[in-house]
């Protein structure tokens, strides 16, 4: 792959840079789309390992924000990296003002109420449920918590590209469910110093995940088809989407 | 005034309004950036009352939104707050996308980790300090922490407009300085029924205010002159800013 993406800590920056070379964009074309993602992306995390959200003390194999400093530097510098996505999609490079607009207006749409922060709200209601979640609940949640994010990341090559974005969106929108999946089943699976996070704190919750609802290989192979049917919407883009399917593949075949 | 600024409680969004009508513009065309600002500023407020942060429990004259519901959902519908904020200036009523473009930028850098949060993070840290703050460390953080927010405000209806902001600009840096030496004076002396938040927080903490640093007469003439600066910038406007220097007047006469 052209980008490192560190294990799938990167994926939502790689994925922008990686659908704008598909319409051959170089990257600084798109590098601030790029950077403004995982911004956002960290900030979500940073927010998440709250000890009154998922009070995780390990992420990326290092200390949280607010063990290593405190918690109002932890929620400070969460808020400044969102508003500092929002300022780097400002950038020129991007394109004309509409195409930063759009971008604008889809990051906060991923984002927001009805996005991220929705599915993060929605995890967090489930573990006080009297029932565990059903499958289509917890597709539901995770289309918002990381499904959104992800798919305005592949779009964002073919925004910036002025492109039909509708392949790219149904590719990341499989992709962002495969995701998921392979992360219940590294958190039933994996080691926690390959990941660098806390692992088996669903489980111990006993909150449903993919893996408790599908079973390992149930899941595993609910996985396998997603990743196959990324690959079929990159069809029209023939070998130059060569990355982008190694791209989903390696979502499913990471260890960290 | 045409708009009820209620209290010094919305003062962004009122300057929004009232600067686009000195131009000219009816209320509609500026009403997405007047409630984005007033989001961007609640958000503020619902993570700064927090328990690692402030820890207030009374804001607006009710229960706090950690206390009301918890404080999960006070970090994350602040979270999606300052979202909102971002996607109301993608509304095209607001003029031509690099209208909107600037204004999210401007947004963006008044409100990160150079401008709101900025002042936040210096007024946390003040409470640790050896020393109290001076007037200059005072004034800076407050440029950042009130001050910023309410200079876009004051620009917004002049972007918006597509005219020279630099007089509005000027208006608003006076007023924004007043409307906190205002507060300061009102934490000394106002009353907790009125102002709908608790007060005497700064004083009891040994933090420098404004009245602790010029004493409470030496405050209110401060506050006077700047009021006084604020209007002397509006002179190019004429009697179509009547409203704006009634607002300033408001600001330091205000009792919550």
């Amino acid at each position: 792959m052209r980008y490192a993406v560190g294990g799938g800590k990167r994926l939502r920056g790689f994925l922008v840079l990686e659908t704008a070379a598909l319409f051959g964009l170089p990257p600084e074309r798109a590098i601030s789309a790029a950077a403004a993602v995982e911004c956002l992306h960290a900030y979500s995390l940073v927010h998440d390992d709250l000890p009154c959200m998922d009070d995780d003390d390990l992420r990326r194999g290092q200390p949280t924000v607010h063990v290593k400093w405190d918690e109002a530097t932890a929620v400070l510098a969460g808020d400044a990296l969102q508003t500092l996505a929002f300022e780097l999609l400002c950038d020129p490079d991007l394109g004309s003002a509409e195409t930063r607009i759009a971008l604008v207006r889809g990051l906060a749409v991923a984002s927001g109420a009805e996005g991220m922060v929705l599915g993060q709200a929605l995890d967090i209601a489930a573990e006080s449920a009297s029932a565990p979640l059903t499958l289509d609940q917890i597709t539901r949640l995770q289309a918002g918590k990381t499904g959104a994010l992800i798919r305005w990341s592949a779009e964002a090559g073919a925004v910036i590209a002025g492109a039909d974005a509708a392949p790219l969106r149904a590719y990341a929108t499989a992709l962002g469910l495969a995701f998921q999946i392979a992360d219940d089943i590294l958190d039933e699976t994996g080691d926690e110093a390959q990941t660098g996070k806390r692992l088996h704190k669903d489980a111990d919750a006993g909150k449903a995940t993919f893996v408790s609802l599908l079973g390992l290989e149930g899941a595993r192979q609910r996985a396998c088809d997603l990743v196959a049917e990324a690959e079929s919407h990159l069809a029209p883009y023939g070998d130059t989407a060569k990355t982008l399917i190694d791209a989903a593949r390696f979502v499913i075949a990471r260890d960290s």
